[in-house]
């Protein structure tokens, strides 16, 4: 009998496991929220590192399903490749509700409201992945 | 022993659903590929949901660790938010090093090949996540 629970719970626990590495493969329904911004040429290195770090607490909004703050990387230069920019954030919301959530978030405007004399311009892709290849 | 042995197995399964929890909000190094396609005016409805699935085949190259495929949502008009384009694609890396392997794998020349005909304009963001508040 003790055996048969171990074997319920080893189970349970690797469906768990499956359930998560299949989160990270679907596709469908998500929002996907990409902003790039751009400083003022005056932005200080340290005004630049206090900016990472608020984009760091930004993304510790808990409706983020996944999130990566980025800068340009240093890939080979093609012409097709926008490297101009400051800073970069993907934010994925499980869907369009989650991310209108996010943005009336008080974390979120407060985020924009202690920053924003930072950059010069900010461009924002909400992408949203099709329900099917009809979309 | 043979409990020993069981609980054992236990802490290690708890572990790797841990590691797997883990690595969907780790963000050190990792490299975010974005992709915006704007596609001639005379593209049709048949030749987009095409390239739907050609995109959908492109995230199949096995080194891609998330990939999200999107259409402008509909998310509030305001003027920061660019909707313009007609798709757009967002994979993650591990590293540079793997999107390199990636920009060089044949499925991904065969989809430029097969498919550059129908974009007038392809804007390419390489994001890394830094690896400290430093960088």
């Amino acid at each position: 009998m003790k055996l048969l629970v171990i074997v319920s719970l080893l189970s349970f626990l690797t469906a768990t496991a499956m359930q998560a590495t299949e989160a990270q493969t679907s596709s469908e329904g998500y929002l996907v929220h990409t902003v790039f911004f751009w400083f003022h040429e005056d932005v200080s290195e340290a005004e630049s590192e206090n900016f990472y770090e608020e984009l760091q607490k930004l993304k510790q909004i808990d409706n983020i399903l996944h999130g990566w703050i980025g800068v340009p990387a240093a890939t080979e230069e093609r012409g097709v490749i926008d490297n101009t920019y400051d800073y970069s954030i993907t934010f994925v919301f499980e869907d369009e509700a989650a991310e209108h959530e996010y943005q009336v978030h008080p974390d979120h405007k407060r985020f924009i409201e202690t920053n924003s004399h930072l950059w010069q311009n900010v461009v924002v892709y909400d992408a949203i992945t099709p329900q099917s290849s009809d979309n």
